[in-house]
């Protein structure tokens, strides 16, 4: 059984999750999906809306809660099974369809909110997003090879800060490094090419000017989305981190950041 | 009104993120504790246990949810006016009293599981954790100087991956990054110094054996905890990022990594 399910052309998915009603986040929202919904057929993953459940619990393991045994292989046997939860079945049929995600957010505790954090505990089983050892390719899906494979993304987040102090040697720490574990540890683990981050700064205090004037920002981001060229990671296939999973050292030398798992920069 | 809070000589709040029960982190749960408890008064925060709702919504804001504005600002007027809903309450009282705090909680997705992650988003509210200039300082109540200050933290993880692939150059970033949105983005930010990582790697093919010799290294790591030496950030205050909020060009020069920010580095 192949775990990789193929996009359907022109088809995104737009995720979405703010709590406020008539927020910039809101405004972004509306601009985002109207100017996407000019070249795709966009579905919308509204979590405050749907009141997404973001904990992955017992629950989600149905008959097989009482066994033993790792909660992450469990519910991939659930998956398997498919006896996954009606909501989340939901989630996974929308994203295998996309060929395009989005993923917009405030910036919480530099991170995501956890109702977002929790869409991916929950959604991104073993066995639908990621699997072991794949015989043809030599190598397990994961990194760049993942069950969702083929797919791009689009980070767009708020943050009350300005530029300086989430920037490359800003106090809060740099904002491709502090949204590495989303970029990479999520996306590109499950096989997703993430685009440059879009980021709209000094959120708490924009003007309703300047609130139309990131609208256009991202509408004019948006409909120029499917000519981009996304970052990418290096990947287990190609032999970089020959064996040992760190990476070879010849490659990047001496350096420990998170930058030397880009392709493009050695 | 200060927002500083002194802790309890003494007291020690453990935050716990784990699902299930008779699993390793149940085990290291129940051994970290009573070693604490040694020298402790130690208050449990059991997540999955006590239901707790990780969604930070308009429900936390009570008769101010229709008001505009930014969400984390009016949280901090219903903390201000003591109408925050009574579990967040609870927990911030909880974590008012200790003086060593540890978060304990599996790694999934190069992150806390949402429950934790919304115990970030919930608890910590403006007012209460963080908050504007302080005439006295000089700074804004963050960054070494939140209102939780005088507080030290053990982050006790768990991982599927082995040393490497976590490690400095390993495939999936190494811990320190991907943590310090929790490291430095929470703990420092509020005040809370955090001593090293605690990791327990292969943490889903451990034997009973292999489980019983992580229960007893935790013990061993908690009940010298009290002695330990934490790693320390920069200041705001002490003028590192003089003025702009990025790092001044003489300290770490040339460099962008995320370990910049450590004090003790130069």
């Amino acid at each position: 059984m192949t775990i990789v399910h193929p996009p359907k052309p022109g088809h995104a998915l737009w995720v979405y999750a703010h709590p406020r009603r008539d927020s910039l986040n809101d405004r972004l929202l509306q601009a985002g999906t109207k100017a996407l919904g000019q070249r795709y057929e966009v579905a919308v993953s509204d979590l405050y809306a749907e009141g997404f459940d973001p904990v992955l619990s017992q629950r989600d393991l149905g008959d097989l809660a009482e066994r033993p045994g790792n909660i992450a292989e469990l519910v991939g046997e659930a998956y398997a099974a498919g006896r996954l939860p009606a909501d989340v079945r939901e989630e996974q049929a929308k994203l295998a369809a996309a060929e395009l995600l989005v993923l917009q957010f405030p910036l919480w505790w530099y991170g995501p909110p956890a109702i977002l954090k929790g869409w991916f505990d929950r959604v991104l089983t073993s066995g639908f997003a990621y699997g072991d050892l794949d015989q043809e390719l030599g190598v397990p899906r994961r990194y760049g090879d993942g069950g969702l494979v083929g797919r791009k993304a689009l980070v767009v987040v708020t943050a009350g800060e300005d530029e300086r102090s989430i920037g490359p040697r800003g106090i809060s720490g740099d904002l491709d490094s502090l949204l590495f574990p989303i970029t990479h540890g999520v996306l590109w683990y499950v096989g997703i090419e993430a685009l440059d981050l879009h980021v709209v700064h000094d959120a708490d205090s924009l003007g309703p000017a300047e609130v139309e004037r990131e609208a256009e920002r991202l509408a004019a981001r948006v409909g120029g989305v499917a000519d981009e060229r996304p970052r990418r990671f290096r990947r287990l296939r190609d032999g970089d981190y020959a064996g040992t999973r760190a990476l070879r050292e010849d490659l990047a030398p001496g350096r420990t950041d998170l930058g030397i798992h880009l392709a493009d920069r050695d």
